[in-house]
């Protein structure tokens, strides 16, 4: 097992970004007119001209896929959540069986889809081509009254998380979106963040899926109460000590795809989450990371601010899977499209 | 030439509405996790089934079709816009040449394509496939100093947007996208929207695509003298006085597309603007429409507040063109694919 080398994430060249931005700026449109997908246009350009080590002429979004890491929290057998961890097995034989939301998003916007198994209670026995089988355990452990993680268990899901970036490298993938599926896993999301930055459990937890206040209410607790065993800003400690085994393999993959030149689309919370973890492990991934959506998560505000980040969408979304990724990739084809086909006013004889 | 008879826009069946939330209910997810596209999908499920006379138990999001209507306003004569009238001209000829953004969306989103000429100041002598001639002149008068049209070229430009549908409802189109392309119509439509909503100038007004202080000043000047002129809340006077050629045409196009049984993805402020006209002359015209965007024009707001709209998308966009609507149109492909596909709790054997 290797350690995480998080030093090799390549800063985007900003010296490609005037003559990227003028691009943008003949085209037939009023200035700044498409709004954020001009931002979208700009930075997947610097990625991938960075990647290029030259200013590239066109966009590409090659073979999207989808990565969900599912895994079970320690801490639902308190009763945090809306289901028991039984629904995190059964939601990966949905996806699997392809009738889970994000599979239809996957099938309307044309996205490639696996499936990683970093941690279910029960294995699923049976052999799929969508499931990655790198388990860390049989779930955490219960963080409120122990750590969640071993620090083997860490560094060994930062690395599985690096590989399962291996393959996307080699069928040449240029954007990555995340999912995730954990019953459990806003507890545990919710404590991170409030260790990371600091802020109170307060406004880091929210209701989740649905649970009521009694429930609430419990959760801050138990959060509160693991965050006093420990005091440490510093990534690994944190996941060690309230992480998840999907938040930490994602962490890993979001770290690996930067290094490749892939840029990341992250979906809500959880996901938000494990970018946060990367980016401060390895400040340069922020340039990578692209915003999908703003949850219904409390947390995830706090979040967004966090990372200077405003999302694409707004739609009310508090699902996971990756299903806000998924929706949002359009946004991203229609970024290369016009960056790569629309008429300068040059070129269309239209008054400047 | 006939009147448009408002009054045969059917209202929604909502004896459907129960079974129809049931069923999204029933899905692999959290009650209501999918916010806003289970309001578009249980939309579409209940025009779908209106159109049937049946329950339907798919969406289909078939043939979708964006029609621009561009025509020229005497208004710009002025100096209200940053771009000469000519423009509208070059722009009509961008999008016969396929180079201009909403020519991109739709590549990139698989949506068919048409312009009509409602009145460009000087029409386009070539004939092209996707070119419709439904000229009522050669750009509105200045409705500043005069009616910007005749009582007549208000009925003939109803009737015209009517006839746009046609071919829509022999192709069995489900969704309409309307987009428009105007120099000068930011201002048309916020006379409309103050005399429709009887607001004052000041909040209906905008920099439209980037107009300086001046120019601002000037244009609320030119609407507040336009609107001294008439005191009516009817939508056909108020085309007259100050309306448009492409926001009557579009007028016409949306109540047709309802009669039909048609779902209409409005654009921004302009077409929302059409889309307002519409629901007063035929009140059930409203059930039919899905808003794209929040446009950054600052009557937009004011306009979705009046038709109690949430847009699907907030992307800081200002173009027009129906480019709001093309981008939002892979979200209704993906409410109708989890509307379809997605399994149910009993199918997929999730504990509920």
């Amino acid at each position: 097992m290797k350690n995480m080398q998080p030093g090799q994430v390549t800063p985007l060249n900003i010296e490609y970004k005037a003559v990227i931005q003028n691009k943008i700026d003949q085209k037939t449109k009023p200035l700044g007119s498409l709004g954020q997908l001009e931002q979208v246009a700009l930075q997947l350009a610097l990625i991938q001209s960075q990647k290029q080590r030259i200013l590239v002429d066109k966009v590409s979004i090659s073979k999207p896929t989808v990565i969900i890491f599912a895994g079970d929290h320690g801490i639902s057998e308190q009763g945090v959540s809306i289901a028991p961890s039984a629904v995190t097995r059964q939601m990966v034989l949905n996806f699997l069986a392809g009738g889970a939301a994000i599979n239809c998003f996957c099938r309307s916007n044309n996205i490639d889809f696996k499936v990683v198994d970093t941690g279910i209670i029960d294995p699923i026995a049976k052999r799929h081509k969508n499931l990655i089988n790198y388990r860390l355990g049989a779930g955490t452990k219960n963080f409120a009254n122990q750590s969640a993680m071993t620090e083997i268990q860490v560094e060994q899901g930062l690395s599985y998380g690096k590989q399962t970036i291996e393959p996307l490298i080699n069928s040449d993938c240029s954007v990555l979106l995340l999912g995730e599926m954990g019953i459990g896993n806003t507890s545990s999301a919710a404590a991170i963040l409030s260790a990371l930055t600091k802020e109170p459990v307060e406004l880091c937890v929210g209701i989740g899926t649905g649970i009521n206040q009694e429930q609430l209410t419990l959760k801050k607790q138990l959060i509160t109460q693991a965050l006093a065993r420990f005091d440490s800003s510093d990534p690994k400690t944190i996941l060690k000590e309230v992480g998840g085994f999907e938040i930490t393999q994602m962490t890993g993959a979001i770290i690996a795809a930067a290094q490749a030149g892939i840029a990341i689309l992250i979906d809500g919370f959880i996901v938000s989450t494990a970018a946060l973890l990367a980016v401060r492990m390895a400040p340069n991934v922020r340039d990578y990371l692209i915003f999908a959506h703003q949850s219904e998560e409390s947390g995830h505000q706090l979040l967004l601010k966090t990372l200077d980040a405003k999302p694409l969408l707004n739609l009310g979304l508090r699902l996971g899977e990756g299903t806000g990724a998924a929706l949002a990739l359009p946004l991203l084809h229609a970024a290369a499209h016009f960056y790569n086909d629309m008429a300068s006013f040059k070129s269309a004889g239209v008054t400047v």
